[in-house]
């Protein structure tokens, strides 16, 4: 870590290129959205969580919250097929996916966490890439429930708590907003991407090694 | 790097935890023994490469040498369903995770690479992982087509050459014996577990923080 004046930065990782994980539920695939369609449509007599009511990064939690039968019928939607297929991509998302992996010295992976019921979410996460980024990008998918493991420069996630087995992350996580984060104060020197129309360009160019 | 008589050391990661990566086929499951029980019974017509006879990490390479058109009847052997569920575990290989996973101040994960395919690969990966290890396992599963990405003290692979994105791969990667590369010369001071019969616990220890 290197101080400068009161702001912490941490060292870039070094080698010429940059490295940036791009988590999918959340900043590019409408993980909420999806969710509160399909309760609604599978529960449409139960109450639910809009999404400016939502806080917190476990939609579980919440809605265990309203009623405590909640819980269990909200994780039995994101359990069942086709779930994660079905999910709509985040407006811009795709097309900055697709531009930042064209940017020179730059290797974009999609590094996202599967549920633990896995029959279903693996197999849809691939397929959700190849639907909308193309089978160039299959290589570049990582799934892994600890994104602590994985080096780069830049972990673009929408949840705001990423710990894991390795103390000391090589990137840095900057928070890419949601409606369950959006109220929460981030300590500096973390900070956001509000959203794709936000300046990630920028945000890539003061990861860059000088 | 530290050079200490002609021999080069990678520096430990540092950490008081020892963090190891296990690659899945070739070296928990048996994927030459169950590709080639599954090829001669699909096609008992067709010559086949005898295990003894292995050579190069890719299968279908050295079947398309025997004769062209082999080498895609090999690949729809591993594209099949229920090819990776099937795999039987090496010998040892549960026994040594287990107990692995159980050493103080040590944190195991199976880091697999899935073939492009991923009908089946991934979801099968996860099953194969629950039924043999546990559920408690899935948690330390890491799927990935590179493995550079993660970081930790020791990759324990069958694949010689395991390149990526990221040019210093924080683990030292130590070669996993199997079939196809049991005739390679390693170039110092690369070095190898020849089975899980051989001493894995000492690799461990000379990897941890002095």
């Amino acid at each position: 870590m290197i101080r400068l004046g009161g702001r912490c930065l941490r060292a870039p990782r070094g080698g010429a290129r940059l490295r940036v994980l791009l988590d999918l539920d959340g900043v590019l695939a409408d993980f909420e959205g999806g969710f509160l369609r399909k309760f609604r449509a599978r529960f449409p007599e139960l109450p639910f969580v809009a999404l400016e009511e939502r806080r917190g990064f476990w939609v579980s939690e919440q809605y265990g919250r309203l009623r405590p039968e909640l819980s269990e019928k909200a994780i039995s939607i994101w359990e069942s097929k086709n779930f994660f297929l079905d999910l709509e991509p985040l407006p811009g998302a795709v097309e900055a996916v697709k531009q930042m992996a064209n940017l020179e010295n730059t290797d974009v992976f999609i590094c996202t966490s599967p549920i633990k019921m896995y029959k279903y979410c693996p197999y849809e996460k691939y397929a959700w890439v190849e639907k909308h980024l193309g089978p160039g990008f299959l290589d570049h998918v990582v799934l892994t429930r600890d994104k602590t493991l994985i080096s780069a420069d830049l972990l673009i996630d929408d949840r705001p708590d990423i710990t894991g087995a390795e103390p000391h992350p090589s990137w840095e996580h900057v928070l890419f907003t949601a409606c369950h984060n959006q109220h929460l104060q981030l300590q500096p020197p973390r900070r956001r991407l509000r959203s794709w129309a936000d300046d990630w360009r920028a945000l890539l160019e003061s990861k860059r090694a000088r």
